[in-house]
């Protein structure tokens, strides 16, 4: 079973926010793969991956990073495939990694998703597989309509709150 | 008896900062409810709610959100009530809530209270219902004659410190 | 005739950016007042004001202020009545405005809008008014359902683009 | 023909921005249409097209929207297509629309491109569309073929400087 | 024994920020005052203190106040006196209150110190009143000559480090 | 005439901001002398003024930097007279001035006022000034009683615009 | 004569920006290239540019790149030579590109200048080459002993102005 | 042995940071110093230290400081010498810091790594000293070679993850 989505990351220390990500590609049955690769501590592989993708069937590629996050953008280069790229949170707030990201120069796409936003990233992947997957595209709207079983939740929990003048 | 005020949140996890605000309408004797509703995983609902609320008797809506936070603006685009919007903190210091909710297109004004301001949102409600009702305009009058009180309490507390020449 | 709404900025170099929420006023149909009045060089002139505003049948405050904006604060120190700060863009992009209006402390709100956002403020005075006043009530209602037609034209606009593969 | 690809903009003001990826897709040879349409001047616009889209035969959604960019979120709330959000600069910088297009809560992506950055939002729906279409694949890569040749030209630009102590 | 310098806060939760202020003050010998104000909750005793604080000897004002942080400036308002601003962090990491008090619009300043700054807010009162106190003035300059101090106590520690390559 | 106040500007190109002290001071007939100096480009000249203020007789300090704004607290550093920094606007909304300015560590304050807010620097140097100086005290008063003036006028333009609905 | 600087711009429009830097190192004698590369565009060029300029006898790199400003990392990444960013102003005030370029993970620093900082960065580079070469180590004193120079000017046009209380 | 490398620090606080710099010198073999200086609190010893510091056979300076950090600047307007400037957290995210150390005035460079990056700070200085030094850039590429160890066992680490549909 080849990958669909390459989940990138430059550390493992990056794994408690992305797993997020990873468990959301394992519930929707999309096949991917997990690698570490750094812009700046293995530019080779990164190349290697990066113009090897395609040709091993890879979709859609998935790349985290922080502070001068230039990973996801590097492989943007490389790659015809649409790259999603999560900021990671480390320093001032996760800003610089969200401008190092999003603020790509015209040609060269990144589409980037919110601070530390790796379940959000995993979502995305699958929205742009469903374009070419009804199975995935099933499952994409299926998602979106569980969207709402939180707040019945919420709605739940707030009713039973009691105040003398509250009315619900 | 029907409410006047609506406190609309995204999610239970708000609710530790917004019971400042359903204490105060509590404790101001205001008729209120409160719903979660999520202008993106719930937009029928969102749509429902704020289309019918003045219809219902709802004079004034207080919507709390976080991160990019469209509640109150997607409310306020669907209702001639005023909207009140509170910028819940949960990423960069809460100026990405902030400005989703203060920086609206001309034509639907949100009213837009402090990060975190939930006690102050309670408050403005208040206010905006005093305009129509002496009673409630009465107890807006004594609770700002009461905002002294903590002050009183303050100095007393500041006269007990004891340096050589502190001469109060 | 009484005014219900006072207008107040610091100086006439704020009218260019104010005259918008008179226009709506006027349109409107809603007896307002505008006042020149500084936090900092005419403190009591704004306690004055402030203190008297409520008695004199005024029912809603817009205060408008740039810089380390007091303005709106310090009125809403000095009155029941619900105050809308404008926060007037002369500095860093008005971001000092902003904060200064909106991160008012606990028990004393100042309903913000958008930087130089001068229609918005209007209107929601507009709404305010319009909790005591089905006149009003409909005049905001016609107001909020005109917003739809600068749509209408803009896509009238968008039609006439010419484009090869453009199929609308 | 059906459109692939639509184009969402707030108003015309923004069409000097987004004309870029206009002209992108028409290249590129791809259906598209451009809409007029506000999350919050017509909502329910809004949602009679995010909620037709697909079955219309769209595959990817372009929105652009300025300051509390609701729009592209509005629009991801009710669609299980990709959306792709264009922060428009009107006010800070961009960085208000920026922040209010990416930090989308957990379950509702958008695929955010820079500030302004109609071209590449226009590249990201074409490579998302490559997925499913080995022509408009080759198109991609053609595309990307080409980014070097600015660079071509520049550096014969340079070469002409003239420095005694330049050497190449 | 008169106070020379007035040290006013909004609430006693800002007493461990500032107490590094009245030990200065104390160490230094300078009669001292310590008064819990809000420009807010209590506008008519903050304008009777500033209005009468000349005339009681009061000589230099040090404010301390957070978010939209008003009080120095509206100290400063209705006094000749100078008026040191101490911004308290308490949201957006002190930026709020540090804009709130230094962006005064011409004609009334405030002398801000940096956010939480309030020993240096005490030095620079120190260094106003010795203008006209030679007493004061010598203090200053021995306090100035300490402050070498630390740094060669902070020398014998690092010339305790060791490394196989380091030389001093 | 020995002068009482130094302005103090790292390049010419800060006059047009920095006149504005220059003629409060003369204004109010404080002798002042002014002085390019550079943190980095004249160090020593920069040390030999600072020391030697206080012995000619300098009673205050107004110090102008842009960028990393290092003159007033180089200054600052080897005087114990006060020093006013004035955070000129050159980069990046003058931000990097102000907090390279005002973010003094323990020990040396900088007596900041707000980005190009020369005359506030000039004022607050007077009021200093005033603290030994009955007739400066006389004239600070005087200036403070005039701010009001220009309210007037303000509010005399307002009194002339017409509106159907305004009613002042 | 070989470079031993190598100044690498994203496009020629940098040029008017880093012609400072071409100035300088003519100026100093110190031979040097001047070449166009993207890291997003010509990554391909990139590498065979940052992987053969020790070879070829480069001492020192100079690179500028704005927005999400990857290049000089992508370089720093591929050479063991410093590598000098100069941040290009082109959107949010140059604060992304200045992020992008300083925050480089461990192991791989840039060695950043100012945002827009052309000159500084040539400057510099010939401190580097100073520490290999006594004739640069020369001129980079007498450079620093000049800077004095421009002060002395802004002295003399400084005591021009005619002031009644001007003293020097 | 004398040192080729200082690097001071403005308390024994910042240690914890910059240790990472010790230790890297310390492996590479490089001779070092480590001194606590201040710009405020001790400018003479700064002038001696930094006027001396090329007699002395140092080759590059490393200088943290945190706040308004004037350290770095203020040294390398005292030395020929190349001067590494790390801006350290304590404030506002360490942006005041950076800040005030990149943003220095055209002529006096401060080579600037990221907010707390003493170890790249480190990694520069050897840069440096591998222009002069075969040695020590034999040293630095095996370094660089090195940084992608972390990688090779983040990737063992990343394939032990058990999903289903995680295909390497």
């Amino acid at each position: 079973m080849k990958p669909l989505v390459s989940v990138i990351m430059g550390s493992t220390s990056d794994l408690p926010i992305m797993e997020k990500a990873l468990n959301l590609l394992n519930d929707m049955e999309i096949p991917f793969e997990v690698l570490a690769l750094s812009a700046h501590r293995t530019p080779a592989q990164v190349e290697e991956f990066a113009r090897g993708a395609k040709a091993r069937g890879v979709k859609v590629i998935i790349a985290a990073a922080g502070m001068a996050a230039h990973l996801p953008g590097v492989i943007a280069a490389m790659t015809p495939l649409p790259v999603i790229g999560v900021p990671i949170k480390s320093t001032i707030e996760g800003m610089d990694a969200l401008l190092a990201i999003v603020q790509m120069p015209p040609g060269i796409p990144v589409a980037t998703v919110g601070i530390n936003a790796a379940l959000n990233a995993a979502i995305l992947a699958t929205q742009m597989l469903a374009l070419a997957d009804e199975a995935v595209a099933a499952k994409v709207e299926a998602y979106k309509a569980d969207l709402a079983g939180k707040i019945v939740k919420a709605n739940e929990d707030l009713a039973k709150l009691e105040y003398k003048f509250k009315t619900n």
